[in-house]
């Protein structure tokens, strides 16, 4: 390891501030859906997205690169090519109308990571390869780490056939439409072994308001959280009339809010015990095709994310929501019927990672937080897959998955100064 | 007074089986949509039902007439026409998928009663009108009672301009489809003054299970609650990342799901000290065009009926409701927007065509309950206008507004014979 200029790290890395700011609002004018950005992944948005990125990414002289499942490897070559490499990256695909920066601003970071090294002439030691990854947003296809999970042969049998939930095609068929190879896919071929790579590193907006509460411009990850889901859940009582007596109804929809207030009152709890975790009801709804003014609903259908950064709590909580779900079916004369349950492992940040980027931090003078992620990550698929990752987080204002996310420029680089520091003391 | 044969009436009601049965299936045919039947108010499906019943009643040489909202009136002419006349009525619209008894049961009631006066050459001392009433179910263009309200003049103001909510039109416009008049109606016009009319009577199969768990064919009913109802209100918070912690929050359908227990919980109360009412989240769900697996709900939508038989517990309720708005509003900083609130008067029964009734029922040894009305009826409007009002309900194994209603051929013959026993005993 060399010393390095700290200073001059910074100065690189901030004078790419206008080429950032620019290929940002290509990404926004790209995606844009007004409100807010829908890059779809494997669709027209994410593609444009791919596109704009490319042409940035080629233009810097980088070896441009795809995968059976289309992601986007972007790559400055190594002094040696053969050594395991070092993967910045993140997701160029969003929620429908979502924002800017959730996603993109990792790929950005990587670039701009690659073009302080470019412009400081430091030849890494490894090949150091900025990844575009396609399909994170699991509110498409219902499936988590798409791109990320098919990189690392990761992907679980059965994704190739979900369906996207708006176009109702399999994600098989867009990831061909998208010049990815299904087939391939299928075969677990990869772009490389993941035992090549030696550590990923992913930039991403802060989920939730920490940092603009702490008033500090980034935070460095301690662990992504993993969750179970209830894609397709819904719960069954008897249509009635509006008159019915209380004691004779089976309504699903009260059903519903009872299952709700009791995840409510769990989380409340966990939160009061200082036990991290989230849960979500992010669809909650009565059958439109049925439903009216006068009818109790007979029908009630739900999605259900639960997140904890710790496996026991993972699974005590299922096992909570299993018992939420049998006495709400007894006190209300209602069947639950949950569909499939996903599920994403926790995905631990590698202290050796945490503790470079904290020193990386320190030696630029940017105070940071540590944070656990809220959010699910591609990077949790990394590590996952038993390869060391960090993650660095950027103040946002207006929290993600909607168009006022709000990251400044400012923050965006401090991020990237804190990771190209590193990149510039390990890895060249 | 003149005493009748009981025997007679009886077996003359009951020969008119296989016709009536006949009646209900070809309604049932004209209706037909799977599962169930839909007699869209001022539509195909109600246009069908009318045809049907109108071919009957005049093979059965009734007089058919039509008032500028199309109510179909059919009159068995009295020995004195320009006495105040009796109504026998009902609707011959449903809900979407709903059954075909609720609203038909009472309109082929009427005529078999006027068909076994018929057959016994009982002249009535005054017109017997069977009304055929159009668009009673509300869940259509939010308005109750629109046709027995059109015949009375009392259809409030921006009704006609209230659109159906699936095909987006106006009430005025579909009424005019259907060879209505809406500038008639606009100016109060009437098929006849509603101080001419003597009583109005009204079968209709129960909407709740009670005679069935009572193992009796029909009640008497005691009276009809009035309600208000939020036909189009929504829950605004904010549309959120998945991973948002639990204090950042404001999830919209989290604060409908505490609404909805606050309201089942009030319920709960007044139903543990004996005071009837009834409260309904029809219509209760996050966006389809917005919500997503990974999104925290920013807007929730609901419609609510909440009904009782006293105009002060109604008036109670609805502060109670509001209040429980103001909390939700407070604890989970969301905002509610409640929309117009739709109002329509308890209804009650006239003491002397209720004794009547009984009378009528022990004539003929037919066992009966007392019930409260749990459903709204067009039989509310005829008694807010003033007009005496009856009304026999019958045994449903499976509660109204869906497929499965089931009332026997048996029992709606059992309640038709105590109409018919009382309408010749007191207008014959």
């Amino acid at each position: 390891m060399v010393a390095r200029d700290n200073g001059a790290i910074a100065k690189a890395v901030r004078a790419q501030r206008d080429a950032m700011d620019a290929l940002f609002e290509q990404l926004r004018a790209d995606g844009r859906d007004d409100p807010g950005v829908s890059r779809d992944p494997y669709g027209p948005g994410e593609q444009r997205g791919h596109a704009t990125v490319t042409r940035f990414a080629a233009a810097m002289g980088l070896e441009i690169g795809h995968d059976a499942a289309a992601n986007l490897y972007m790559t400055l070559p190594g002094r040696d090519r053969s050594a395991p490499v070092l993967v910045i990256g993140s997701h160029l695909d969003s929620v429908p109308h979502g924002g800017n920066y959730d996603g993109a601003a990792g790929v950005l970071a990587g670039l701009a990571v690659v073009g302080a090294l470019q412009s400081l002439d430091l030849a890494p030691r490894c090949d150091i390869v900025v990844m575009g990854i396609r399909a994170e947003e699991s509110v498409w296809f219902q499936v988590s780490y798409v791109g990320s999970r098919s990189s690392l042969g990761t992907l679980p049998d059965g994704a190739l056939e979900a369906r996207r939930v708006d176009t109702g095609r399999t994600l098989a068929e867009h990831i061909a439409e998208c010049g990815g190879d299904p087939a391939a896919l299928r075969d677990r071929k990869r772009h490389f072994d993941p035992a090549r790579i030696a550590a990923y590193l992913e930039l991403h907006i802060e989920q939730a308001p920490s940092l603009v509460e702490a008033g500090r411009p980034v935070a460095i990850c301690t662990g992504i959280p993993g969750n179970f889901r209830y894609t397709d859940a819904w719960i069954e009582g008897d249509h009635e009339h509006v008159g019915l007596p209380r004691r004779f109804r089976r309504d699903a929809a009260m059903a519903g809010a009872a299952f709700a207030m009791a995840l409510d009152g769990l989380w409340a709890d966990y939160d009061a015990r200082g036990i991290p975790m989230a849960c979500t009801l992010g669809r909650f709804h009565t059958d439109p095709a049925a439903h009216g003014l006068t009818i109790v609903p007979g029908a009630f259908h739900f999605s259900l994310d639960v997140r904890a950064y710790d496996p026991g709590v993972l699974a005590e909580l299922e096992a909570k929501v299993g018992a939420i779900v049998k006495r709400i079916e007894q006190e209300r004369g209602v069947q639950f019927h949950l569909g499939p349950t996903a599920r994403a492992a926790v995905g631990p940040v590698d202290p050796g990672v945490k503790a470079a980027l904290e020193t990386a931090a320190a030696a630029q003078g940017i105070r940071f937080l540590h944070i656990g992620s809220p959010a699910s990550h591609d990077a949790a698929a990394f590590a996952a897959a038993g390869i060391p990752m960090g993650m660095i987080f950027v103040r946002n204002a207006n929290g993600s998955h909607n168009p006022r996310e709000a990251m400044t420029i400012d923050d965006f680089l401090d991020g990237t100064v804190v990771m190209a520091q590193w990149v510039a003391e390990e890895w060249t």
